[in-house]
């Protein structure tokens, strides 16, 4: 399949590397900074373009991985291709991309991507929709060359999933930035606290979270909650996230 | 080494097993309950005692692995001991053991533990304290034989350590089961999420968190903000959760 890349972010950069990795054909890759074009293109031997007089419209995919505001600028680009063009966000509705009169779909990957850490396709969820059923076909085949754990959903239920991404992934990691602040004033190293965040999550790739929940809240134990919000005295923001979340914990398990 | 085991919860029955493993010799397990005593004892091949008369005052080792309210009461019980005591809680202090004249230490293993699921003590952290050098020194051998991370630690770093446990590990858990909770309500499978979740704790192994972080808050896109949070209208303690953890990414990040 001859695909062309719009974006050269995170999603972008792991996503292509991806398809190339399985024998697809990613022949171009655009972004409005032609040297950030350049440095994904080079990685793919494919064409680096900045500008959109330049996009190849006979390609068979359009992948366009921007940030979610961008969307529908770039789609208002691609009138006169006649691929396949899809984008990669989890928030966005599919009729962006469909108000343009593009033969549209939705490439989602539930995942969270940094420079420098490679990832595995996979074991990560690929969303899809398409407007029409041989589209989704076509999305279905090239997602489960990639991982075996593709889903066709509606955007209503991708939405719902990208929220709780963002309750699974950004908040947890977040609270690990918290704690590698407290034990950084306190001339501990982050690196103590490592096999607990991962014991933590690879408990519950066996088990559901409410049935393996521990620490004071679950418990009840007001008085080590107490503690820990006497030694959180002076980090009002810090003692308010604890308060709230162990009330939110004792909810849930009353 | 000759151990008697107070307590027969989840962090005394992952530790003994994991001493008798090292070929320490558990003789006795203590709980209030018989029953639940003769249940870890017999996996122990120990003798199970629910009372204090019958207590064995000649072992080296005495592990009070209880409710931290009740860590006192146990103490006062071994008043004719001569071994080592030491409990395992995490934000209790020393002197509640040596105020009854004990020789006193403190073995804290930073992990959660639940029924069901076997951990490695291999890379659990092991914090150890206590009263003079010699015992320090014997609780530092015994550690080694069952972790590579052996901390010395005085009884506030332990407490810090407890407390960024909790944002590390009780706050994610809950976290996560929040977004399957969101997830169930909408005929969703929590474990579309499982890679996501493994993937978040598996980057900051090798990464600092506030390195790592992505999602909506870090990138200032209060439009997706506003949109999780209409979706949460029927959810308002979700909702202040949100609310309260994005503001603090915000803050972090700015």
């Amino acid at each position: 399949m001859d695909v062309v890349l719009l974006g050269s972010g995170n999603v972008a950069t792991h996503l292509a590397k991806a398809l190339k990795a399985k024998g697809e054909n990613v022949i171009q890759v655009y972004s409005q900074n032609l040297d950030n074009a350049k440095l994904l293109a080079n990685e793919l031997s494919a064409e680096a373009i900045s500008n959109y007089t330049d996009l190849n419209n006979k390609a068979d995919l359009y992948i366009i991985s921007v940030k979610d505001d961008a969307i529908d600028e770039v789609a208002a680009q691609l009138k006169n291709v006649r691929g396949l063009v899809v984008h990669t966000s989890g928030t966005t509705d599919i009729n962006v991309l469909s108000k343009h009169g593009l033969r549209s779909g939705v490439f989602y990957p539930l995942q969270t991507f940094s420079k420098g850490k490679s990832v595995s396709f996979d074991n990560i969820p690929l969303c899809i929709e398409a407007e029409n059923e041989t589209d989704l076909n076509k999305l279905e085949k090239l997602a489960n060359t990639l991982s075996n754990k593709v889903y066709n959903l509606d955007g209503e239920k991708r939405k719902v999933l990208h929220l709780t991404a963002v309750f699974a992934c950004n908040f947890p990691n977040h609270l690990y930035a918290l704690a590698a602040k407290i034990l950084d004033s306190n001339q501990l190293e982050f690196d103590i606290l490592r096999p607990l965040i991962f014991e933590t999550a690879d408990k519950v790739m066996t088990n559901l979270p409410i049935n393996v929940q521990t620490g004071p809240a679950v418990r009840d134990d007001q008085n080590t909650i107490n503690k820990h919000l006497n030694m959180l005295n002076n980090l009002p923001e810090l003692q308010d996230i604890y308060q709230t979340l162990s009330n939110s914990i004792k909810i849930t398990h009353k």
